[in-house]
């Protein structure tokens, strides 16, 4: 117990250093990509709750895209990045008040396949509606010039990120080939 | 389903008429947010799935931010935005590698309280370090110039958008005002 009040303390005094610039920059980055994820918007859009506005712009979405009726659950969950029972509970909750129908797949019965009733078509136009309005306010009140800069500002940064990671995994392999008697399993490693 | 057949055509006319500038920005700012939220690097923490990386970072700067030992799951499950068997599931794994310990409230005996173990302290400090050393790479690469500039445009999209929110909310709670007689049920509303 002492031992680790006492890492906390120097983990404090670690603190008080002056930051670097990077250190700085990944702080105020993560702080505005963290504010900006989840505008508080999709929380007040009228009869719908927070999850349900996700998993009817998801469906929405896949079934413009498609130009398909029906949507397989499973590919909802790989999508929303969540678990299927928190998937699953939405779903209910959507059918309940028949803005999405549910049905098994006859061509596989473990299948479970969803698709937009009208009123969900509706309902999810008028969300889409809402947001477009909303975010069209936001993004002319921002400016063309800004705009512009900060997409080629995050989309340069991606580029970055991407070559990185490229570059990161490759050394990994090489590491991992290098010492491969460190202990750790094979499976634990991804 | 002929009709339903008819507006997704509909649709599919209406998305090839010219994007204007809003929409346009719409899609390449969302892209890129989303490119960037998910770094594939969050995969490759040796011996950490991408769920233990999330929860075991959440644990640890939670349990250094407030200089104590132990967290409510529930605070977990608020911060992580994520339902409470995931967040269960990926702490029983957590603990049966012994990086976290699990105890009971006795102070509320309905609370779950968890804390980093030595092992979890090391691991989250591994975990830390590899993830500064990537970002440091990412953001020396990206320069100081464009670095700040990014910053400063999300900060202001940031503060449009909050003043946006706020606008927006007393607007509904105006338009609710007048018009309380649309048919839904106030739970629903938000």
């Amino acid at each position: 117990m002492t031992n680790r009040y006492k890492e906390r303390n120097d983990e404090k005094a670690d603190e008080k250093r002056p930051e670097d610039a990077a250190e700085r920059w990944d702080r105020d980055f993560v702080r505005e990509l963290h504010a900006i994820r989840r505008p508080k918007i999709l929380k007040r859009i009228p009869g719908l709750n927070n999850g349900e506005v996700w998993i009817l712009g998801a469906i929405w979405g896949l079934e413009r895209e498609r130009q398909m009726e029906r949507i397989r659950v499973s590919e909802l969950v790989k999508m929303m990045h969540c678990p299927a029972p928190a998937v699953s509970r939405q779903l209910k909750s959507l059918e309940s008040r028949s803005f999405i129908l549910r049905e098994t797949d006859p061509e596989d019965r473990r299948n479970t396949l969803v698709s937009l009733t009208d009123a969900g078509i509706a309902k999810a136009k008028e969300m889409e509606a809402c947001l477009n309005e909303f975010a069209r306010g936001v993004y002319e009140r921002m400016g063309a010039e800004d705009m512009e800069e900060l997409i080629r500002l995050l989309r340069r940064l991606r580029h970055i990120l991407e070559e990185e990671e490229g570059r990161w995994m490759s050394a990994g392999r090489n590491r991992k080939e290098e010492a491969p008697k460190k202990g750790k399993k094979k499976g634990e490693m991804r």
